[in-house]
């Protein structure tokens, strides 16, 4: 018998006083949510450039998903936007029905208020009453939608803001926020979620009206428990520790989920983990500590976060792009999993500033590579999702069977 | 009767609909305390330069606060930093006395736990808790000083924080402040406020146990109403719009201060005003806006607000940089005060962007400096203090009685 | 005879030694450039809200700069973009006629590089020779296009750049530009100048060809005389002193020229002048001192930069939004005109911070509102242009004469 | 025989093309200087904690440098720093000696010209002469230093600049600076090369006078082909693209050496590799890219490059920390010499974004740990130098030896 490079981790990770089969346990039942608009040209406001192949409708968006989740075995649902997503017969059953067929399922609902030609101004925010209600109009029928499809989350975000000092009061625009958001709240269908993202700046440039995670968590306090905060990886400042606004969300119980991608600077809505990976390993760090720990409602709170995906593919494919997403949060997570919890407290405790960070730092250097190739083996899918894909030739062939699809214009949040 | 510069901005702002008198009143009713470390040498990481006369006692600081006062008219009250400011023998009152006697008075007491050895790794964030107690036992002192002093404010900044990821749990951390400042709020005088100021950066580097005010209001909210947070200008990340922030804490009643200052990229505690005065304006707008308005609880806690300075003169003189800091507060809040309130709303209303962004900047482009000098004139105090105060040779004149101290190594928060 | 406005502000910059004859005599001299591009709808990549009125051809564009000119008086030159303002015809000759019988002139041309397919991956800088002959085909056809207008400067952005690390090498990139900016150079009509943007971010993420100043300077340096450096005053990371670099630059005789706007953030290209009004008039006052200095080169190189706008009004009024624009300049330019230079070079020599400071200071608190209508009255032109303009009914008319065009997609630099 | 995890990865490399025996051979040669200043007490402005056995003189430090070298055996050399580790008696030739019977020698040698009173208002910035000539008169001393200590390299820093808009002029401050370089440049010892650093914020607050690499490259320009720019990695804004930086200057010839620490947002002075490991990666990625090349100056630049760590440890021992941080620099360079060079160029070529972009993962992916093990054993070192120092006890003995010093107030660039 030949000794592999997983053997060899193995037994390094259980000298360490890791539970190597409890750690692949974890990373089968990992889950991802890809978004539908993800695999449709996007762009900037400069150019969209198309990609050949890339998805013209939601079947087509729904049949990308599911490729995805052939590749990796770790994406079973679809967050779909409205109305980008809006069957035309209205008919959400055969719109699950045929997810369910490919393989996947219905994820999140995401509302969409930002492009019709009434929101320049904003919807909730909006000074005048027309667009709040067309707005609350649209929001409600998201929240039917879900019962149709069977979706648990209402994932909310929202463009409003202004664009110069003065233009707007901003105390008036928070109470008209809290006004929209508490009538959407009582229209949530039974045991569903609410996610707030918040978001700095972009698409208004002067404030943004909800930019900061402080303010979705305060509104989700007065809302009511089914209320919980989105964390969008791309929507801070520069130099924020995205990981400690995680870490305090956990501990009140009301980190809903999070949109998943990275940056450099602003919103890049790049693939995720492809700008920083440590911060990406950091942020899994709280999730698995809160989640394997025995502190409520973190732990609670944490294995109920919807893990999904929000980017903007402009120079790359969409489906490889994707496997790669997901295959970055594979790897962070699995990195997580390898952190000695017991070791780490004890250096807390003692003030070992430095042994404490290396304690971190020994998981994050680990290649967990053979560890995903034996947890992918036993979900029965490629051992080298992306290279497997590439191989494949799927591109090609989409690309000949659909064509060059003009820009979609598609929004990304 | 000649016409001067007053009486024609007099008439243009009658013109346009505000309300002189009431205009003077109010600059008349300002209030900016300044702070007893501003008083003394203080300096970067690499340097700290010594000013000739700059104080070196509790009691010259609480002299040349009173000359600020004399040269303003609107700087009575004077924050105090224990234990700089800790009189060798307890007597708080007599202390008091002295200030009063040279026209001033004890304003806002500022606990410190980050200059003994022993909170290197933080005080009430500490891991161990023997610097967690040392850091109680001092805020309690605090609060028997508040009743001493008679002040009414508690304003607490901490130093906690960590250097390197993992070093120590984040949720941990926040647990234990939790704790921490419950004990204190159980212990403050009664009818006294404490004050939460927040920094996402320094002296920490990896994470700060208040990063932002999100986290300073979700205590607030635990503790109960005398908990208010506290604004220091220079405590955000680039980018983040820091009037939404005073906005959406004066509409909860929960602003309770600020430290000014002013900064191009960290927390330089420079001069407030200097280094972006649009922004201060925009600040005091929204203060303005809530005190002249009728919406509670904003009104009245825009009207409760503690104004404080917080700077460094680190190459400049101490006394008339903090005048020229009172003098750009009094600037910008004259100019929130000629903002056409019914104006802008109309246009507000009507969703005209620029006509709104036009009314404000009018009030920001005009030269309030006729309108102070006639408020001056009424204070009984020189209409230019700051060119008054270099000519009146006082820095000369304490560079000869005081001499150079050496570097007080005082901290600034 | 009344007092009015302008005689107490005359009497007043009088007695500070200001030569008032001398400024408004430069204040009728001032020449700022609008863009063709900034007539038109557009928007950021989530929407582009359309404006009733905005203009959908050259011709529309040309008339609505013409408008701007006519309410303002210093703003006689349009820049165009190529092929965005291309005619159909290639009569050139026959736009620049168009453009003198409205009253304005052709002036920069911008080369657009960035929205053709075959640019996904750049342009000079792009790793395939096809996408990178094709962009020096483009700015050969550019240089002929100055040659039929009379326009003596070539504009150059570029959107290159790279998405993720180990895309593309850096270096080889920085190679293939400096080989095809220095064909085009070669190719510039005679006495015509290259202008080199720099931008740090956007729409490339991880990387962009020419990031800073210093890498347009370094290219301009190697090119030879007539290439500069362009300043977009949004193009820079957040704490970056812009004013700084324009005066080394100046110091060099290597500034060409601006684009202005202004951003809270990122590249908001919002109305110059609306976010941080102190920063425009810092970077005037640079230019100021060098132009009414007498050391060389900046005084000579301060007299010959371009000033152009470069703005994309998201939601609000084209012309008006221009016309604001036009005005903040103007502003900035009058504040800096009425520093006391010679008081200024003392207090510096001195060592005296604060006083240097607030001289600076004091010019910038001026209301040169009173100076602007006597330019204006001057120059013939509304001595309140956007009020004017509003009042003119002018936007309905063209609402009326134009309807809604639809998003023109246009990108803006 | 049993098979190993350097077996495994070797053969895995081998496969990817890698040259493993080439890649342990560069390791060995890997070169870190260290500072002298690293090992002695520093701080925040608010406050240095003083670590037990912390280096209190020049021989402790250059002990303590020969043990960082002892358990890494790639930290041969040991930066100055002129007072600070000024021999009493002028004997350079003896420190020189005491460092070789440690097994170390001195490299760099590092001027101070900001922490003397004179220096307020900067060094050849100074708008007086007085401070001017003695900078200037400071760094001819350590010119002559360096022909006493064989040092070939002055590495200058400045702290020079100004915190208020109008403070001084800031084309005159360039060329007070121009002059004063000149002269250094012309007395600096034959061969040996100056290092000009950058920094674009701190302990100036408004400009700094060398704020970016664009002044210290056009400077070097100026000066000379022994002039070059030194990149410390905390001395930039947020968001700028620093391994674009390493490429511009290794192309042009010029990048003379690196400061090397981490921070998350200003100038944090972490242990380098600490927050941002991949960014590490990337800049070494840039450095090996050149050396292993073959484009000159590029290969010859990257070649001749000076690895300096220059760091700040506030709450952690100072030699664990100076370990850590030359493992981290082996750690990224080791991965950047596993980056399949030839793929990767086959990829660009391609435009295959993702396939470069992943080939460049895979290396940083990889656990280099065993790869540093087998290095380490080469050079008779330990295989885990940082783990080996903690078990060692070093730190209690010097502790028990050297007691607690005072903050030693020292200032780091």
């Amino acid at each position: 018998m030949t000794t592999t490079a997983f053997d060899i981790l193995s037994e390094d990770l259980g000298r360490r006083g890791i539970d190597v089969p409890h750690v692949l346990a974890r990373l089968k039942q990992q889950h991802i949510e890809t978004p539908s608009w993800g695999y449709a040209n996007s762009g900037t406001r400069f150019k969209a450039f198309a990609w050949p192949g890339a998805a013209r409708t939601t079947r087509e968006k729904l049949d990308d998903a599911a490729t995805v989740h052939r590749f990796t075995g770790i994406a079973p649902s679809v967050a779909i936007h409205i109305p980008w997503d809006k069957p035309e017969d209205g008919d959400y059953a055969a719109m699950g029905q045929y997810a369910r067929d490919k393989g996947v399922t219905i994820g999140a609902v995401n509302p969409n208020v930002f492009q019709d030609d009434a929101y320049k101004l904003g919807s909730f925010g909006n000074p005048v009453s027309g667009p709040r209600e067309a707005a609350l109009d649209h929001m409600l029928e998201c929240c039917d939608i879900m019962r149709r499809t069977g979706s648990d989350a209402l994932s909310l975000w929202f463009a409003d803001g202004t664009n110069y000092a003065g233009q707007d009061s901003l105390r008036a625009r928070k109470r008209r926020f809290e006004e929209g958001l508490g009538v959407v709240y009582e229209n949530l269908p039974e045991g569903a979620r609410m996610l707030i993202e918040y978001k700095f700046f972009e698409p208004a440039f002067y404030s943004t009206d909800i930019p900061d995670w402080g303010t979705a968590y305060a509104w989700a306090l007065k809302l009511g428990e089914q209320a919980q905060v989105l964390v969008d990886l791309g929507h801070h400042a520069q130099g924020v520790n995205i990981e400690q606004i995680v870490a305090f969300l956990l501990d009140e119980g009301r980190l809903g989920g999070f949109h998943f991608n990275n940056r450099k600077y602003a919103d890049d809505d790049l693939i995720v983990g492809s700008t920083n990976p440590y911060e990406l390993f950091l942020i899994y760090n709280e999730l698995t500590e809160a989640a394997e720990g025995d502190i409520e409602p973190a732990r609670d709170c944490a294995r109920r976060v919807a893990y999904m995906i929000d980017q903007c593919h402009n120079i790359e494919g969409k489906i490889g792009a994707m496997i790669l997403s997901v295959v970055n949060c594979q790897e962070a997570y699995a990195k997580s999993l390898l952190v000695p919890r017991q070791d780490l407290a004890q250096a807390r405790a003692a003030g070992d500033v430095l042994g404490a960070h290396e304690l971190l730092n020994g998981a994050f250097k680990t290649d967990v590579r053979p560890l995903l190739a034996r947890a992918r083996e036993e979900l029965g899918v490629p051992v080298d999702p992306y290279r497997d894909y590439v191989a494949s030739g799927h591109d090609a062939a989409l690309a000949a069977a659909r064509g060059v699809a003009g820009g979609s214009g598609g929004g990304f949040q």
